[in-house]
């Protein structure tokens, strides 16, 4: 007899030293992917994956297995149900092997698959996105995105934050981050607008999820946005996921408190839930990895506002290929310098021009600066952007007045301020870039599962 | 001295019976909205929600309180932050009250606040959607929503699937599920198709997801996707999420385990961490929830052939508005027949006519029927779809052609079959119908925090 097994359970029990337990294993039978497949005629060794766990189990069958043959002529990729004896291998390369006694094909693998055992480009892997799921570093990407994404959720839900389904169809064209993607109708009988008014897909869903805070105090969006914008660079895509909380009762601190909090607690998880990869990315892909994680782990994330930041720019004796003045924008070399040269970890900037800002933001007594906060990390730059938000009606009505916003769209959310509104702040994280910078990954094309950016729509 | 609490922390406190920690609290902080405001001239009282928990605290002000003249004042929607002496009060209508020592104004609430003491219709708040939150019906609505969401990706995380982001945008306009939404650039810079082709909007995650299951074995998306449907009904929306989980190595019987396993664990999970909320809905929206929950919970799904269930409304001597004959798509009034008539519970409808079904079901040996499940339920009809998928590439192409489809966008679908392809099979929940079910609200557009429906883009 044997047992339906999982090579997760198997590698689990065995990290587990659950000796009777393991030794209770005679026979298991197994289901899943042929990564590679030798054989001397004699003796033949098939590494096998499941999709359970990242690492293989390693198949083994002699010349007394009735289909020898067929399963010696396997290619790489094809679908096998097998079942053996399992054999605990402690001072083997892998800690088991499975000996067959059975093999069923269960699905070919045509002769012409992209996917062979030699070492692909990230370049050519893109244009097999439907089959790059199964190469390492996609298997433990896609696997961390998961895992990832469980990480945000349980740090919301754990306290007690609403998770709210924003909209992604928005008639709102003016939310303030960038172009926008316009949506209409096929149907020939429906032609005029579908909507009866010009329809977007959303940039964020800030606005709308600050109407929720006002009923639940704590809430967060996770969910895809969109931006129109014509840049061909690693950074940006065309279709992406964001992570918006907003807290009521809540000013600019209590943000900054909360983004360290969220950054530690998905990274904690990441190492709890997924090592096998995480020591995977550190080893194949970017050796910093973990000297990131732990930078970020065991760092207080300072604090220090724009003007001070400008301040030590301007007195730092560096030429910076953009010329330091206070009211700019700060670059990626502005940032990095203040981050690996200055605090030598995470620092959240705060306190920016009002004019290099979105119209939501807390207006500061000083009428110059908005109460916002970016997080700047090493590497990097700007990971997280957030702000306090502007909860006095006229103080908002006039920004948006000095800015020539059409508010006929948005009184809704400027009436949010005349009905019990409160001070309340949020953030924005951009999902695929966080995951970029956990990783090491160094292209977004290469953290989404299907990327969209221009002049690419394939699959 | 006071202490900072929750709603929530006060009633949890109360019901786990904690007289230790109980009789420790004297003074609290609370921080929240008037929901409704009553004064004598020497007591008032205020029912106050902080969006913690769904239940209100009674807070009590008397004459001597410093600034009593205003908070008898206070108009509904104010938002306050209250600090009082907590008072336990077993035989009262609410377990303990606030007595107030201090009351700071943090918003103030027009009078034309369009959310009074007294009931409104849905239709009404329909209208004030970024308002209608904090009214009870919708306060609870949108607390089980993300409940219910949370309880989604614990049931697949715990059993090891991996959650894949599949693409909204996409180029395949035969994704097979009605009108979809197209997409344009607004920018006039790069008016020729921003993504080199036509691109639209989503209908179904399901093909992408297909890709991941050959990696991972068991995976799900939980998504919004898109209809362009000009459907003015209470269970259509333009804009809607989905669930759609794939399992590899799989038959239509293991997704019809899965799909009872799934619901069963979500109402599970619903009663446990929503239990106010339940209850306000079978009090106040529709008094069968619990029996809908209990029934679900404890039946056994039945399973029955399309052709049997064609069979039995022959037989039945009862006069159908719609005309049943095998090969027919069934109507909501046959569906009802079948569970509420018939089996008296929930039922699996399996082996669909092909002719009415989606083009990668499995063909099943008669050459007639596909290997498709629907789940029926009573009240409703159809609640789930899914099937086993067709992972024979000839089976699979003939079926295209017999159906005129377009292959050159789809060929990497199809190619999914020639790599180590394998039985598998998945199903589509509509989430916020799911939603609707379980919580006894009938229309759509109240379960969707801001939903888009035909000539209907407010907010």
């Amino acid at each position: 007899m044997f047992e339906f097994m999982t090579i997760r359970e198997l590698y689990e029990m065995i990290q587990s030293q659950n000796h009777v337990e393991l030794d209770s294993i005679e026979y298991v039978q197994l289901q899943g992917w042929v990564r590679t497949n030798r054989c001397n005629g004699k003796l033949g060794f098939i590494e096998f994956n499941d999709g359970t766990y990242f690492r293989n189990a390693q198949l083994v069958y002699m010349s007394e297995l009735k289909n020898f043959d067929e399963v010696s002529h396997y290619r790489s990729g094809c679908a096998l149900t097998v079942t053996g004896k399992f054999i605990q291998t402690p001072d083997g390369k892998q800690p088991f092997e499975i000996q067959l006694t059975e093999s069923i094909l269960e699905g070919d693998c045509d002769e012409d698959y992209p996917l062979q055992k030699k070492r692909h480009s990230f370049e050519y892997l893109r244009e097999i996105a439907h089959l790059r799921p199964r190469a390492n570093t996609y298997y433990a990407l896609f696997r961390v995105r998961s895992v990832l994404s469980m990480a945000i959720h349980e740090f919301f839900q754990d306290q007690g934050f609403i998770y709210v389904h924003t909209p992604l169809i928005t008639g709102n064209d003016g939310e303030g981050a960038g172009e926008m993607f316009k949506i209409s109708t096929t149907s020939k009988e429906h032609s005029e607008e579908f909507f009866g008014k010009e329809a977007y897909m959303t940039v964020t869903g800030q606005l709308h999820v600050e109407a929720f805070a006002m009923a639940y105090r704590d809430v967060y969006t996770f969910g895809p946005a969109f931006r129109a914008e014509y840049s061909n660079t690693p950074v940006h895509a065309s279709e992406f996921w964001m992570i918006e909380p907003e807290i009521a009762f809540a000013d600019l601190n209590d943000n900054m408190n909360l983004i360290e909090d969220m950054i530690k607690y998905c990274i904690d998880y990441l190492l709890e839930n997924a090592p096998e990869e995480m020591k995977f990315f550190n080893d194949m892909i970017d050796h910093e990895v973990n000297n990131r994680l732990n930078m970020l782990l065991n760092s207080e994330f300072k604090r220090m506002t724009y003007t001070e930041a400008i301040d030590i720019l301007l007195k730092s004796g560096v030429k910076f290929e953009n010329k330091v003045e206070w009211g700019m924008d700060l670059n990626r070399e502005h940032e990095r310098y203040i981050c690996e040269q200055v605090v030598h970890g995470p620092v959240f900037l705060t306190d920016y021009p009002k004019d290099i800002k979105a119209f939501y933001m807390r207006l500061n007594d000083d009428g110059k600066t908005v109460a916002a906060c970016d997080l700047l990390v090493p590497e990097v730059g700007e990971l997280v952007g957030g702000s306090q938000r502007e909860e006095r009606y006229d103080v908002l009505k006039k920004r948006m007045d000095e800015m020539g916003m059409a508010q006929e769209n948005l009184q809704w959310y400027m009436d949010l301020r005349r009905f019990g509104g409160c001070k309340h702040a949020g953030f924005g994280l951009g999902f695929d870039r966080f995951l970029m910078y956990l990783t090491g990954v160094s292209n977004i094309r290469d953290t989404e599962p299907f990327p969209r950016t221009p002049r690419n729509l394939n699959f």
